[in-house]
């Protein structure tokens, strides 16, 4: 049956090139709205041409497309995507952005150039494609399937919490996939089995009853005998991260942080004999690491230990040339991500004793964005069906217990309880930057893959 | 005499304002240019039609306007005035800015309302008209004149130091003298005999050997095993004040530090009788000082503690919205006001050092503007002619030994060797802001006090 369907793939692979590159030529930035209500109909429209039922559910921001393929399979499969990109404003383009141009594009060789041609309109039509494949081969799917694709992934999917939760009855399922193309430069396979949590929040210092210019900026001579928010804000930071950015000192802000469990050991063994230290270092153009360690050690600190990041300070005069004033506030952005078992409520609340603590009670701390950790076991059916789709096509994944960074996918472990996999083989990149590309070579083989995980999940 | 000198100006004050007017429609902003040219050569008319030689004088930037009147008198004093002004661009006036009206202007009165109205085209003007009085009552001056008027004072006078060296030949005088209104909003007459000096620098961490990324902003999640640029800046900047911003840690920072002597002793105990330090508060919209200390104890601070300020400090992301990044840069500027005798050499060597020994070598620091502090005694000749000048017409001047701001006032007390004053009746505010002003009858007085100051000056 694989070959039967792997052959319908070769077969009519000019026809699915051509869906993919309607999608990428439909431009649906969320940023600015441009496209997005088409891009959400388009979508509808497929889902119901591949025999689906479809429903564009309107939201606070922009609508969440929803489609159900109920073939009265035993499992049920919900398929999360995104159907927003980033804004190509500004940015410098070998062919147009919109344009969903194959050209040859060294030195991956024949690539769709396109804004969302891996950052996940490519995936997502290639994962079309194979509901197209599977109903023209058999008939039907071997599972149940629920898509829930959202407009607002490139926000920080600010409504998408509202809308699980609202459809919590209709959520039901076996398990969770998002298709992504999981194949590095060199064609290795790269597996993550969850995400870390993250906190987002400013901390924002203003001259008050304690001292300091209260309105506006005064002359800088006055810092003679005015206080200056400025400093006060780099002091009451100074007491949050050891200076050797090893050790956060915010009391209780690893209480809930726990050590890798068995089978986290028993990945890092095995990641540990692939992962390669030198390549990351390069890649982000860093000359070393924090810590004088490598392999599991390394791994352990890069996937258990949380992080206080200062993604942004300012204060006063930050443009060209001299000009001597008191500022009246200072404002920092930061992050802290979020290990097993952290809770973000518990978190920011740990900074805020901490700055009381401190007599920094005077500090706003402002909350933005938070959300825990999301992690599936690897023995999950899910996982294990996409393992096994990788392996049944000649590829050995190199399995992460999580990523370094955060996505909301506790709505799927958390709100639905559901475990979830991620991931396909094929190759993009340049997500977010001028000229994303996929190989084309890349869109075939996710293809394959997913039309075997979704038999390999269905027998699981 | 004076009293003819003053009936003179009281007969001819239309055509006085005339002046004054003339001076504040021609636009001279240094900042773009406009007008500069034109301005110069209308001061180099004006210097030659008043039967004196002119000279505009070329330098790396704007020019200096020289002008000389040498009458022969056993005194000589050195003029040194400025003739450029803020821009204007995108400010509200309740006239044209460059319009030279006179209007009534509440609570002021008749008001000079023009861009240089006080900053310092009015006094400047005025000063002009000094001349033409003393040159139309007794065909002479009292005193010889040498005048230097730069055209980017508005930009830190980055050129007067090389002027001022290049022609130290021909400065020769007995003092120096700035006109400039010296009445506050109440009519008290303040006056400064000096300023502080100060050292405006920049402190750059970026990624390099020790850690950090090197060439850009790395996604936030690296945090956890890469070095943060800005986390370091912001440990270095702990370092060198106290949390309670009332010392500075810097080694070595406060050795050059005088105490007051006993002829600032005795000005503090007379400032301290009139000195009302609420009026500072709340003119800054600030609610407390640093310091609990009231009188002259709160005065010694205010004027004979050095100050470590952070102007300005930027890193990472600073706009609108979540964005997680791990920066490659953290940048501050900060600026120290130098008191007597510090050193603007010796307070730069020693935060460089500070951070070397704290571990923080690989932190930039760029040096920009710095210039010592500059005092005149209160018993100069120069100063008790301007003391007198204002006793003559009836106020008592609050005398302060050094003001809390800065100026290249060293050019003239260090470069030159000489004692320098400034001031005279008048009152003009909202310099650098839109509605700048100048009241009429403080044009008026100024031209009084002047005259008086001269001829004190040449008797004293």
């Amino acid at each position: 049956m694989l070959e039967k369907l792997h052959a319908h793939i070769d077969a009519h692979f000019e026809a699915h090139l051509d869906r993919v590159r309607r999608f990428v030529r439909q431009p649906s930035v969320s940023a600015d709205g441009t496209g997005m209500k088409e891009m959400a109909e388009l979508l509808a429209t497929e889902i119901v041409r591949l025999g689906g039922r479809a429903e564009v559910c309107p939201t606070a921001g922009h609508p969440v497309v929803y489609g159900e393929f109920g073939v009265g399979a035993p499992k049920t499969l919900l398929v999360y995507g995104m159907y927003d990109v980033q804004p190509v404003v500004g940015e410098v383009w070998v062919v147009p952005p919109f344009g969903g141009e194959i050209i040859d594009f060294p030195p991956h060789g024949l690539c769709l150039v396109s804004r969302g041609a891996t950052n996940q309109k490519g995936p997502l039509a290639s994962f079309f494609n194979v509901l197209e494949t599977c109903r023209a081969v058999t008939g039907t799917f071997p599972v149940n399937l629920k898509l829930v694709i959202e407009g607002e992934e490139e926000l920080g999917s600010p409504h998408l919490p509202d809308f699980i939760r609202a459809n919590k009855a209709r959520l039901t399922a076996d398990a969770v996939y998002f298709p992504a193309f999981s194949q590095d430069l060199t064609g290795k396979v790269v597996m993550y089995l969850g995400v870390k949590g993250i906190v987002f929040f400013e901390l924002v210092c203003r001259g008050g009853e304690w001292g300091g210019p209260t309105t506006r900026a005064v002359h800088g001579s006055n810092a003679v005998w005015f206080h200056s928010p400025t400093w006060r804000l780099i002091h009451a930071l100074s007491t949050m991260l050891a200076p050797d950015q090893k050790h956060i000192l915010v009391d209780g802000f690893y209480d809930e942080v726990e050590p890798p469990g068995e089978e986290d050991r028993e990945l890092l063994e095995r990641l540990a004999a692939t992962f390669n230290p030198e390549t990351s270092l390069q890649a982000h153009e860093v000359r070393r690491f924090k810590y004088d360690l490598s392999g599991v050690d390394l791994l352990k600190k890069y996937l258990y230990q949380p992080t206080l990041n200062i993604d942004g300070i300012i204060s006063g005069h930050t443009a060209e040339g001299t000009k001597t004033v008191l500022p009246h506030e200072a404002r920092a952005k930061l992050d802290c991500r979020l290990v097993p078992r952290m809770r973000p409520d518990l978190t920011i609340r740990r900074i805020r004793e901490h700055l009381d603590r401190h007599g920094f009670g005077d500090i706003e701390l402002v909350p933005h964005d938070a959300y825990p950790w999301a992690k599936t076991s690897v023995r999950a059916g899910v996982v294990q069906a996409l393992i096994k789709s990788f392996r049944d096509l000649g590829f050995e994944p190199e399995i992460w217990p999580h990523l370094g960074g955060s996505a909301p996918f506790y709505l799927f472990s958390d709100e639905l309880g559901l475990p979830f996999a991620m991931g396909g083989l094929g190759h993009g990149g340049r997500a977010h930057s001028p000229n994303e590309y996929a190989t084309v070579e890349g869109l075939r083989l996710f293809e394959k893959s997913a039309v075997n995980f979704l038999y390999n999940f269905a027998a699981g």
